[in-house]
Parts: structure tokens; sequence; C-alpha cells
């Protein structure tokens, strides 16, 4: 399978990378002596990412050649996408061109974001719109406008290459998301221009709120909610007289009748009347909890503030040994046998060996400093089932501390304060720039003692030194 | 530290929840006899989602009071939030009343999607708007209006929740985020009522593509990386004369003069000129590979297109060994040691698990019958460092399959071939309604029997049956 690129800038380069990773051999068009590096950074950007979305491995990577010719870069395609800039008058002659030269069961996309098919096509053309969404590789959105059984082609292909298409039922300028994104868009810039508020001041008002809100349900749905158990219609008339009020700049609005309710309720009764608002909730608050979890990774946005209120809340107090961890059990560690994933035993493991790191002043900034400590192995016996929302705290004795080693036994302990589990670890003290061991700073070494030889007096723990199906 | 809970519906019950959560005591006046049940609601689904967000305990929780007298519920308050229906002379009463009967000290809020202070205020109070979003237990954004020394004192008090206070610079109907869903909403409802969507295609057509992006960065930061290499101003030259086009219903639009464009163009050089577009880029693909992959889990939107497309995905073919997993490594499984963190080793083998128990029949159908294999025991090497971009598969070998145990050994190898670990581990057969251990289904015991008779003419695997520390 072969897909022709026309127009090789950010969109051009996103469909490329889209179309390669998933095992199309892509063929590229365009005069611009800067396209080649242009595209190659996109496509390096996606073989990063979008691979890392999945749990399985993508076809073998297409081949990529650019091509001086027009005809050249389009024969045998049966996919074709224009991406040139948005002048009417330009995509006219490109389509056209491309209508006679390309496969006659090629699919012909464009990316425009505004223009009608009727608009595109006035020159003889018989391209569809196939609208997508920076970063292609990544957003599955595109939009598709024109005669529907070319739509509706164009749809299988698209999903075989992981898109969402959405068919577009009439034509219209901007389509669907580019409406909403320009009247966005058109109120901030008032906002900015009236000095309400600074561009980082409407990112913040967005992402801090009904970003994290619309990533994941969009408008309708999360409204549906907000009106309760009362409904669509509840929502519709709290908010339907605010229609009438100066809350925007933006004031041609629809007339706010019976008919325009029945439309709205009925609509979202057909697309989420299924589930109760009790579990769209639910799916709403799990769905955040992850998403948020994620951009704690990265710090950004809602992740930045969580970083920073997390580091503010009181540290457990040592009992007998050192707690280690003090957390509540999150949704999504939770997996198909309705209790706590395997790995996630581990991940509370991993992060209870980095406080116990911390404790011995092995911390961030001695990490800065280019020295740490690895995991060199870990055994974990699993003796009770845990679940969401469960209180899970962490006790971690030393073992053994020698040199380079630090050899650390957590016991796991669920909400009701029975061991649930145990994970025996070994370290290794690394210099981070020549990643090999290397013995601990002084004072680490000193604390590191101090606690081992406290804990010398302790019994070894049972399941320490244990291998795997060992009896007893 | 107590705050007072004046109306009890969803917000209400959300600030309730926050404070709570947050180690407040919380006193709660709402004279509907449904309030404390659904207040009761919103706390339990806060109490599953708030500290599933931290990978640390939040404080202990607030007492939780309700009163029938206002005086009594204020009394002793350090926050007052009024949550009533958005009647203005309600408003008045409410707040004149709180303003007379609170401590001093104490911070008033009203949670009003669109009335200014002054309008607040005009029967005497002394309120603030503190303008949180649903669900308030989960969102970070509370907007700030009113006069400075008064919203700068509750936003520190917003920040110990784990809040992201917003001082807007000047008070306007619906403050800054309202007013930009207000737009979207107009917008929307034209769509709806002309025929061109329906509510759950413009659900899709957000939350398949720009909601993505605008939860982690925004509308400004999002448009600075499609501008390019040539930044903020290219893409206002580029989408400034859209301003002029139908694209919208809404139709009253700013200046698009130099003024304008410097103004933007300098306030998002101040947001976000520090880093390269090409960071930005990594930055957001980052953001959204973690967001899309915490979608996955519940198969929400996007999630629910990735899981599709990789049911789709062929499996990697078997290698001497079966081969259980053919993957790249994603950013997020990174830590601060630059390479793989040590639980995401067990995160793919136990896919590699999964993967196995699939090959032998103990599939997702098996599982929805009642019947699993959990975990016991986990043994783990770490021998190479894996990193984020690089290829992971990993081939495994059946050490024994007896009755109700099964005890395999996975070998992971890296992008270039070599064995970076291995995981050696033991599941029993489990019976998901008794949670106890029994025979598996006899094709799924044949088929293990046969993979394990095949496997006996293999060597022992090095590693194997060894335990924590062992020499050599």
């Amino acid at each position: 399978m072969k897909a022709a690129i026309v127009g090789g800038g950010v969109i051009g380069g996103g469909w490329a990378a889209r179309f390669l990773l998933n095992g199309w051999d892509v063929s590229v068009f365009d005069p611009d002596p800067e396209a080649q590096r242009r595209i190659g950074e996109v496509i390096a950007n996606a073989r990063r990412s979008l691979p890392a979305l999945y749990d399985r491995a993508l076809p073998d990577e297409g081949r990529l050649t650019f091509h001086a010719d027009l005809a050249e870069a389009v024969r045998g395609a049966g996919w074709v996408q224009e991406s040139t800039p948005e002048r009417l008058e330009l995509k006219h002659d490109v389509l056209a061109s491309l209508s006679s030269l390309a496969p006659e069961k090629a699919v012909i996309g464009s990316s425009t974001s505004g223009f009608k098919p009727s608009d595109l096509n006035a020159g003889g053309a018989r391209a569809i719109v196939a609208h997508p969404f920076n970063p292609v590789y990544l957003l599955p959105l595109v939009e598709l406008v024109g005669a529907r059984e070319e739509t509706e082609r164009a749809a299988g292909i698209l999903r075989s290459l992981g898109m969402f298409p959405l068919i577009v039922r009439k034509e219209i300028d901007a389509h669907i998301a580019d409406r909403l994104l320009e009247a966005v868009w058109r109120e901030s810039l008032w906002l900015v221009r009236d000095g309400i508020a600074t561009t980082e001041e409407i990112d913040e008002a967005i992402r801090m709120g009904f970003g994290l809100r619309w990533a994941q349900m969009g408008l309708f749905e999360t409204y549906r909610i907000a009106g309760g158990e009362a409904g669509m219609k509840h929502f519709l008339s709290q908010f339907g007289p605010a229609l009438k009020w100066p809350w925007t700049k933006l004031t041609n609005v629809p007339e706010f009748d019976d008919a325009l309710v029945e439309l709205v309720a009925g609509q979202s009764d057909a697309q989420s009347g299924q589930l109760s608002v009790r579990v769209l909730e639910r799916l709403r608050d799990d769905n955040l909890v992850g998403m948020l979890r994620a951009l704690k990774k990265s710090g950004s946005g809602a992740g930045g503030v969580l970083n920073r209120h997390e580091a503010l809340l009181r540290r457990p107090e040592t009992d007998g040994l050192p707690v280690t961890a003090d957390r509540q059990i999150p949704q999504g560690w939770t997996d198909y046998n309705g209790h706590m994933n395997e790995a996630c035993y581990l991940e509370a493991s991993a992060a209870a060996s980095d406080r116990f790191m911390e404790m011995i002043g092995a911390d961030a900034d001695y990490i800065a400093g280019g020295k740490s400590y690895f995991t060199v192995e870990n055994h974990l016996r699993y003796l009770k089932e845990l679940h969401a929302g469960e209180r899970l705290t962490i006790t971690t004795q030393v073992l053994k501390a020698e040199g380079r080693k630090m050899h650390l036994f957590h016991f796991l302990k669920g909400g009701d304060g029975s061991l649930a589990a145990t994970a025996e670890t070994l370290l290794f003290h690394v210099d981070l720039t020549t990643r090999r061991s290397c013995p601990p700073a002084p004072a680490i070494a000193a604390r590191l003692t101090a606690l081992a030889e406290a804990h010398a007096a302790l019994p070894v723990p049972e399941g320490a030194g244990r291998h795997v199906g060992q009896r007893g």
C-alpha cells in the first residue's frame, strides 16, 4: 500500500508518519528544499511516540521516498493527501492535477481546515475533505466531508491506521471542530485585547479545568453529568437562560425554544442514556485520575499542581521499622482479576525503595550530583489480594548493607493491617556517568550502616532468601 | 480548620469533599432534606478518586456536620463557600447574611458561574468569586475575582488544598473559563440545531482531537507549536484572516491589527519562549502518550480507538520459544536514573504472562467464565539497562506445569537482541468466585502440558531457582 503526500509541512509530515509507521510506503511531493528535513523531524517525533501507545509492535515501517515529479509521486497510490497552504486557488490547481494523475481508485483527501468540498472541487477535482489534527501521528480525529461512498471508503482506511474518522453530515465552512476552536479563539482574543487575561492565564483556565473533562468526554456528556440525576433537560433549563446573558462577546445565538431542548436532550439520551449518572461520574473520575497521574510524570499543567501539593503532604511517622509508603491504591492499578495487578506491587515497592534512599540521604539532590542506586534483583511474594481504594502501607527492613550493596526487605500491608505481600530487593550504588557500581558517599554509608545495625537484631523475615516455588 | 458549605448540590458537595479529605472540618447548611444524601454520594466518589492522585496519604479526614441554623454552621469557619442557584437576588440575601454571621477573618467565596463581585456585593456583602469546576474534588481550577488582598489570601488556602487559584485581573461576566465554554456552547447549539452534527458527534470531535491537546497545554501554547519554528507570529499571520471568514456563526470579532499581534505574540513568548518548539513538541507528545495510555484502561474516547486498533495488530511469530511480547518502551516507563524503571520490567513480564495464558486458551472469554490464573511469586534479575523508544521482546519457557501450578520463565531482550532481564513467575489456576485454587479446564491443561513437555528438553535457564543475592 502506498500513500502520496503532497505538501510537506507539519501536517503533511504528520500524515507521512501515520502511514509510514503503519506499514505503508510513502511518497512525498514538495518543491520546498526544506521539506525533506522538516518531514524527517516530524517522523522522528512520531517514531518515539506513536508505537509507545501500543502494547504490541506496529507493522514494519514502509519505504519513504521524495519526488520532484507529481505524476511519479502519486503513481500506484491508494491514498493521496493534499496539505498545501489554505489558499483556495492553489488548492483548485493542485487538486485538479491530482484528480487527473492519481489512480482512479485512490482516495484524494484535502487537509483543509475550512473549505468545503464544493469549494475545493470547483476546478473539476474529485477530492474529499480529510481534515486531521496536529500531531497527526497521535491524535485520532479526521473529519471527512464529501460524497458518502468516498468518505466511507476513506473511513475504512483511516480506521486501519488507528484513526477516528468522523463523517460530517452536511458540508459547512470549517467543518465541526474548527468551528468550536474558532469560537474559543475569537473569545480568547477579546479577553487578551481587553486585558482580562494573558495568553498564559487563558491556557491555565483551560488545562486546569475543562480541558481535562473534554479530553475524555467532550462537551455534552460532561454537561449531562453536571445536570445530575435530573439529566440533560435539567442542565438545559439551568444554563439555557445564559444564552441571553452577556457571557461572551459573541452574541449571535440560536432561539432557545422547546424544539431545541427536545433535540439536544434527545440526542444526549441516545448517546449516553444507557449509563446512569453515577456510572458516568465514576468513569469520568477514573479517567481524570489516570490522565492526571500521567501528567504528574512530566509535571505539565495539573500534574505540576499535584506534584507541588504532594511535596507538602506529611510523611508517615516511623513505626519501629521505617515507614516507606502510605498511600491509597488507585483504580487504574486493578486488572482483569478484580484486584491489584502484580506489577503494581512492585511499583509501590520501588517507590518505597526510593523513599528509603531519601531517608538515608540519597535524595534528588544526591542523584542530581551523579550518584544513585540501581536495582539488580527483586523477589515478590503475593500473600493477599489488594483492591482499589484500599490503604497500602510499607515498612522496610535492612537485611544487609555492605559497601556498594544495599539489601532491603519491604513488608506491604493492606487496609486491615495484615501482610499482603513482601518484596526483597538488592540494589547497587552506582556512578551515573560511568553506569558502574561505586561506594556511596560517607554520609550515606553512615546512615545506612546505622539502620543496618539497628535492624541486625531483628529476626530474618519469613520469605527472605526464598527462591520461586520453594517449598514451605 | 473549618469550612462552612452553604448549598449542598453537586458543587457544594464537591467543595465539602475537597476540604474534608484535606483534613478540614466541614459544616453544611442546606434546608433541602435531600442534601445530606447528595453530599454523601459526592464524598463517596471523592474518597475513591482524590487520594488515588497521590503517592502519599492525604491528612486524616476532618469531621462532617449538618446544620439547620446558618449562624451555627459558619461559627469559627475560616472559609465560607456559597453554592446556591444562579439567581442574583438569592445570592444577595445569602451573601449578606454570611457576611454578618461569619468570623471577620473568614474568606467568603461564591461559586457563581457568571456574576461579578460588584453584582454579588450590591446587597452589602463582602464576598469574592471563588468559581470551581466540576468535579471540584479532582479539577484544580478555581477562578478568584475580587479585592486583591482577599483573593491572595484565598489563593494560599486553595493551594494548600491542592487547587490552582487563578486570580482574574478585571471583573467580567462569566470570568474567563465560562466565557470560552459559553462560546463553544453557543456554536455547538447552532451545529445541533442546523443538523450539521449530533451531540455525540460534537463530543467525538472534541475528545478525539483538540480536547487531548487542551488537557495539558491549553489553546495558545498548542498554537505556538502549530506555528512551528517560525513561532506565534507565523501562526497568527496564518489564522488571523480566518477572523473575517464565516468559520462560526459568532461574528463579533476584535480588530486583527498589529497591536493585537504584538500583544498575543509577546505574551506567548513570555509564557513559553524559554522552550524551543522541538522541546514543546516532545513534551506535548509524551503527555499525549501518557494520557492516551491512561484512557486505554477504561476504553473511553481515544483509548477505545487504540484498543480496537491494537486488537488488529499482528502477533509476533513464535521463534523457538513462544514470543509473548514485542513492543516499544514508552517514555513514561523511564525513571530518574534515565532508564526503564524496575517496575516496568514486571509490567511487561505480567503482560507476557497474560499473552501466554491466551496462547493456552485462558483468554478473556475463559476469564469471563469465572476461571483465571493468579501470580503468587516473582523473581526478577536486571542485567542490562533498557531505554525509552527501544524495542522490547519477551520469549517464555515453561519450567513446570503441574495441576494448578504454572511455573514460567520470561527472557526480556532489548533492541540489540541481547538479554536485558529475566522474570521467573509462579501462577496458580483459580476459581474467581471462591478466590481459591482449582484445576484448569482440560483443554487448557492439555495445551499447557504439551508446551511443558516440549520445553522439558531445554536446559534450565541461568538464574532460574535463584534467590536474591545468591552468589555466582
